[in-house]
């Protein structure tokens, strides 16, 4: 089984990693549209525009099913996705509510979503946590995370300067922090040291959770292929790949 | 005269800004390429598309004259561009070259060339500089200057953290410090708070400075026409122009 996996740059080799750690598909595909990354500064037409030329493109690979890795082209795009395949597609941001719904304890619990300006304004995991009765919900931007983790700075100042400026305001420490943008993982450790009871949900492991519930899907004997494809600056992704994807490629 | 100004997002308008202060066109015709920033970060080939794409655009404006705001487009696309126009194009770093040779003593003089990834890794600042015959120079990209302004942080525990981390190393406060990138000139106030004695080269007044002595450009009678036009966003550009060009629009 061949799968396609998407994401607006680099940060989907997170998701990736997951699943290429569960063995979940003989092949993946992964394109990084890197030319135009990022997404979630964007406009929901830009968006939705650049994902379905992703989706052409990730067609004449005939994958059998696409994984959606990016948060952002998930919340914009993901319907306008299906009405143009006749392949499965799925995106993170439903796998990652039910992982953090199955993370607590009851419906009062509190949560806070993380994710770029486009995937907060969207409101979509906001609105399918209130659908499952959640109410205590609160949805933050944290834009810096983005280019501090692309720029490699995964502790020290900088990063705790950004995380004091988005998290000061925040009053209690949340019972869940769903972690809805696939750089959030990289820093997840900071995260964890400003809020250390909450739990922490990552969309490459939320996503492999819902494949094996939802698909069915069982480890493959042998580990996953993976072809490394991107609009820009391929090298980069694929240096990027080997630091991330250590031991797996 | 109508001139057309590019940029890869809304960092140009702060050369528009110096442009408009000085009346020195009837008409502006703003370009941002917001489906597409940054540029910054992006490899030569995908930039030198990107600008060609946005000058066929430009044409379709009846200008007459092509300023490259973007300091990453000027450094990478110039030439390009030149080959694919009937009408002057001017980039911003020759002007900014001359401008810091103007504010400098002698050729012994240290000059810190700040620019994004692309500018600095096109060396085209530092080429300049030592046909010029200056040797002095360090370059830099401090690249979370760009999302620290776009997130609107022009001062603040933030910005102060990230001047700390690309600053740290420098041990001599440099004669001149060259803003080749349209978003520092945005936190000019701190840098110049950081090097109290350095000369600051911003690329708005350099092109003016170019444009009156080089082209011969005077004042016109009447305040400039400005027109904006984005491949993302158009509204977001238009509140951030309210803002950075209050008065003048």
């Amino acid at each position: 089984m061949r799968a396609g996996v998407f994401d607006s740059g680099v940060g989907g080799l997170t998701v990736t990693k997951s699943l290429m750690e569960h063995r979940l598909f003989d092949e993946i595909v992964y394109f990084g549209d890197t030319a135009r990354v990022p997404y979630g500064t964007k406009d929901a037409k830009t968006i939705i525009k650049y994902s379905l030329e992703a989706l052409e493109f990730l067609k004449s690979f005939d994958i059998d099913m696409l994984i959606v890795a990016c948060n952002t082209a998930s919340a914009h795009a993901l319907e306008e996705l299906r009405k143009n395949a006749s392949f499965d597609i799925f995106g993170v941001i439903e796998p990652g509510v039910l992982a953090a719904i199955n993370a607590l304890d009851d419906k009062n619990s509190s949560i806070l979503v993380l994710g770029t300006k486009a995937t907060i304004a969207s409101g979509q995991y906001e609105k399918l946590l209130r659908k499952n009765g959640y109410e205590n919900i609160v949805s933050l931007a944290p834009t810096l995370f983005v280019p501090v983790v692309e720029e490699g700075l995964f502790e020290g100042e900088v990063l705790q300067s950004a995380i004091k400026h988005y998290f000061g305001g925040i009053r209690q420490n949340p019972d869940a922090v769903i972690l809805g943008c696939t750089h959030f993982p990289l820093i997840a450790k900071a995260i964890q040291d400003y809020f250390p009871k909450s739990a922490l949900i990552h969309s490459g492991d939320a996503i492999v959770e819902y494949l094996q519930t939802k698909c069915h899907l069982r480890p493959k004997a042998n580990a996953t292929t993976l072809t490394l494809l991107a609009s820009d600056n391929l090298e980069g992704v694929k240096k990027t790949a080997q630091v991330w994807l250590e031991g797996l490629i």
